[in-house]
């Protein structure tokens, strides 16, 4: 298994969706920080499913702790360690799922590469590992912070429904009023609608989230493997759910010229600037010093409500229907990259 | 710098496109192979520009020397050392580039991060270096052989141009005849047609290689971090001009529902298959069994023949147009995945 | 920071000595183990200072507890999760070290490389995270033992006791009868009337510790870097207080000739055995099938309960005597490897 | 396999003594140093065997190329190539080793674990790879140089000949006055009058070898695992023959007690000092400012001009004497740390 993510800032994550406990260990946070936990707290409650009619019912609230490497309010270059226990344990729930491969989870590959697993809410493939992902992004965002560098994610598409090309450029500032975290209202009010039948009809959907990343300085990045937009995609992709990542124009620029995509440079008040961004603020694998601009795709939630043909333990196809304590989280939106 | 990729099978590549020599150290391949050198050159020809008159102008032959590794012809589990002369050496052809930071080139950002730059032909930043990647492939593939493993990779979109749904299910046998690797004759017809016409207006385009890997094995990845797909996206992100990654329904999987994504279970000739392969062969970063699919898209060359603005090493903007003898490639129709 | 070792069973180790826990997380270890949670306690407990008159007094139970990648009893290839909560953090004890650097430990080098230090029992720097390190070797153990590989350390040397060359070959099974675990019972008591001396002159002793490990197969290790015995040795003196590493005949072999060392090949009932093991059962950086011999040496404890010359954090020499509430471990000899 | 070492600076080898070249790519080199070609050319005469008649016949003159990362005379932080043709290839002398196991050489276990081996000259297994070391370190000395950190090695001990404590402490400027770098006139003397009875008599020795490091700044290393001395270790246990490395009072230590072993802390025109220096620089796997002393232990060269037992590879024993061509380095002496 891989789960440890990042080289200088480097973080572990362990624990399983019905297990007594998630967390993580962060190796090489710089030490001096004076941590704001109620941040972190913030940024967890944002990624917590059940804070709205549209998503799922699961609704505990995921209280961490600190375990270890702060000192007296402050971190200290040992290890940061972050735990939250499970509250909702009750695995009798799941006992229903331990002969089924559900379709397009990883119940089917889990027991082929393992030779077992653990089904309880899908275990380590939960997207509830994600949590220990935004302990680690939270306390990275603080240290990245003090360097003046920002960060904002919002839902770009549900389904079919997109923000439309007039809508930009967005205000930002508007995502955290959306239940959706879409930044424009029509369009957020449309994505609401749009779940609240795919819901009804026992269905999900996909969508894609955008993000921007402001301030960060000339010079980031590994100019041949691991250019910075690789480590982004490969960070992205480990995400449950999504199936595409694109910096930039992405798949879009692939029907330009070079003269239209081309980001030409320029002197702006003694300082040196790009024209256009085409490039997503990445030239060669290195931060231009432009803003970070990508897009992440995710495919539709696979837990869902109606019956699908799969098959079991035993291989033998069948019709399956979840039972209703097993219900879905009907789309992505929150996901707070 | 970061100039390795891979964890068992791990390669190391090093030289400037001007300078003596390109190459690259393999570590970790199995000893006791039989190395078929000849397809490791065929490889290297596939990549080679100059193959026809739509690409750049650049040609030379880049014959490989093997420096370490092989004993009567078999590797011994020992670094594999592959290496390339350049016999195109002339760096006065590039003095005039030494002041200027072309449009969407690594120029700037290179001399921004390491304080000076090789600028013969862009140095390390040049598509060239994909050469050692191109020979470290060759042997992968042959190791992936004996395992079954092939793999298939076509142009599917040049410019606006793209293979049409109704010409799916492909023939890639055909892909080959193509001199723009589009196994759909139409198609490459047009592009071949598009390319042209582009080049007589010295500019480029961007174009979408789409990849098929069969026969992998179920089990193959990492669930959490460095997923199979994560994997991949890193080392497509790496390629020079990638600006986007996708594997199976990718961004298109995003508009679709829950009920159309999930990929039934079945089970044939008591084999377990899926009834689609929305997922690309990958579920929860493990490997299927089925296809792996994914599209890579880049943006169009950088270098082109017309006249833009930039700023030189003096932070003077100036319009620049490139000299005939550093002529572009105009599309990456040849990058052999 | 570098809190992980190993590569494919890989663990990070976290906590400090007077924080809330310390614990690690074991990434890699294989699936389907049916884990003996009592045999990892018992391994606790022979690290446990405090078992006998003659060591440190700090006497707590070091109970753990399992937070994830155990279901059912067995592993599951998800990261395991350990943690023991630590009952003595009474940091009041501690508040006196705030200012002082003490002589030969960490204080001076934390401070300087961090800019702070948590100075509660020497922070990270305590020899408590070496419990972490104890869980994942108890859990490695396990797997070994599957594949018939066994573990022998006994205590060869305390001050300038040594067990005296006529004693061997050693019955290693009498080990754990010796309160400082060495298995010569004349030696051993030589060994605890030295500790009682110096214990009672409020002094400490250094020590050599001797490792054998049995039934490795012929093949393991790494042939250039990171060759079989540097990688030991790496693991070895990573152990705080450790200051020397030998295999085989380690500095003795150093004036030895070449003919006298050289381990003769031999077929023995049909199997490839040496007839001397100099080599330590390590030949290019590859087990050669012979026992892996290796001895471990550590500096004495440097917490003494002697007044020293040390200075303070505002650089001002004067003489340190420790408080009696923070009394040393007189010597290393449980440490169980 | 594992042919790469360092983290920042991380340098590959490459290459078997007998094949075509041997080398080094090293990655990570800061950019803009202009490197002293004809100090690394020094450096490798240092460590060429032939350069007097006590040791090893091959005789060749060890001239290298460099490939890349180097652009105007300056590092560019492009990953450097050196590459050393070999002129010795005459692989018939090494036919008659085909199916011979030599005794502690490696010819036993690569097999075992390869499956094969190049059997010419120890092919990888051959101290000849030290080359490409001294290439990195030569490198690395000249970036260490800039911030005034500064190497001195030399051979302590040679057999049962050691440098007497009373001749302490060494004028280290003698080291490169002794045919066998040996800093202590009489010492040196009686090591050439050991090896030249040995040589005669077709045996080998083996020795020891200090290493001093200067200057070496506060706070470098990491506190848990891979410390200061744990990475030297690694490194030094890595190179052929080594059996043996300890840091500061190592062994010797162990015998001590803590009172005496301790380094009492000292104010020293307004600098902070050690007022002795055991623990050889590094305390708590970080570097104190003290200077780094570590001793390594080589074995003797297994390769004897001596009948000795052994078995070939159809598992007959049989008494090997090797042939007049294929004769022993008599000792490590050169090796330039």
């Amino acid at each position: 298994m891989s789960n440890s993510f990042g080289t200088l800032f480097r973080f572990t994550t362990f624990g399983e969706s019905h297990g007594k406990a998630i967390g993580c260990v962060i190796d090489g946070c710089p030490p001096g920080i004076v941590l704001d936990l109620g941040f972190i707290q913030k940024e967890l409650n944002r990624r917590r499913p059940g804070q709205s009619s549209i998503t799922t019912e699961r609704n505990e609230a995921d209280e961490f702790e600190v375990l270890s490497g702060l000192f007296e309010g402050k971190t200290t270059g040992a290890p940061l360690t972050f735990l939250v226990y499970n509250k909702d344990q009750r695995s009798s729930d799941y006992d229903k799922l331990k002969d089924v491969y559900r379709p397009s989870h990883a119940d089917f590959t889990y027991e082929k590469k393992y030779g077992l697993r653990d089904y309880r809410g899908s275990g380590r493939a939960s997207a509830r590992e994600t949590l220990a992902r935004v302990i680690a992004g939270a306390v990275a965002k603080q240290i990245l912070k003090k360097e003046g560098i920002g960060f904002n994610a919002f839902v770009k598409q549900v389904g079919n429904i997109s923000i439309p090309a007039a809508a930009y450029p967005l205000d930002l500032n508007l995502t955290e009023q959306s239940i959706v975290r879409c930044p424009h209202k029509e369009t957020s009010d449309k994505i609401v609608e749009l779940i609240e039948a795919v819901k009804a009809d026992g269905d999900s959907v996909g969508g894609i989230i955008s993000c921007r990343i402001q301030n960060v300085p000339v010079g980031l990045g590994e100019p041949v493997y691991n250019k910075l937009h690789a480590a982004l995609g490969n960070a992205m992709l480990s995400i449950n759910a999504v199936k595409g990542f694109e910096i930039g124009s992405g798949f879009w620029g692939s029907a330009m010229k070079g003269s239209q995509h081309n980001d030409a440079l320029n002197i702006k008040n003694h300082k040196i600037t790009h024209l256009t961004n085409n490039s997503g603020g990445v030239e060669g694998g290195i931060s231009t010093g432009e803003e970070i601009t990508f897009n992440v795709a995710f495919k539709p939630t696979s837990t869902i409500a109606k019956e699908q043909q799969t098959i079991n333990t035993q291989n033998k196809t069948f019709n399956y229907l979840p039972a209703a304590g097993t219900m879905p989280v009907y789309c992505h939106a929150q996901c707070p990259l």
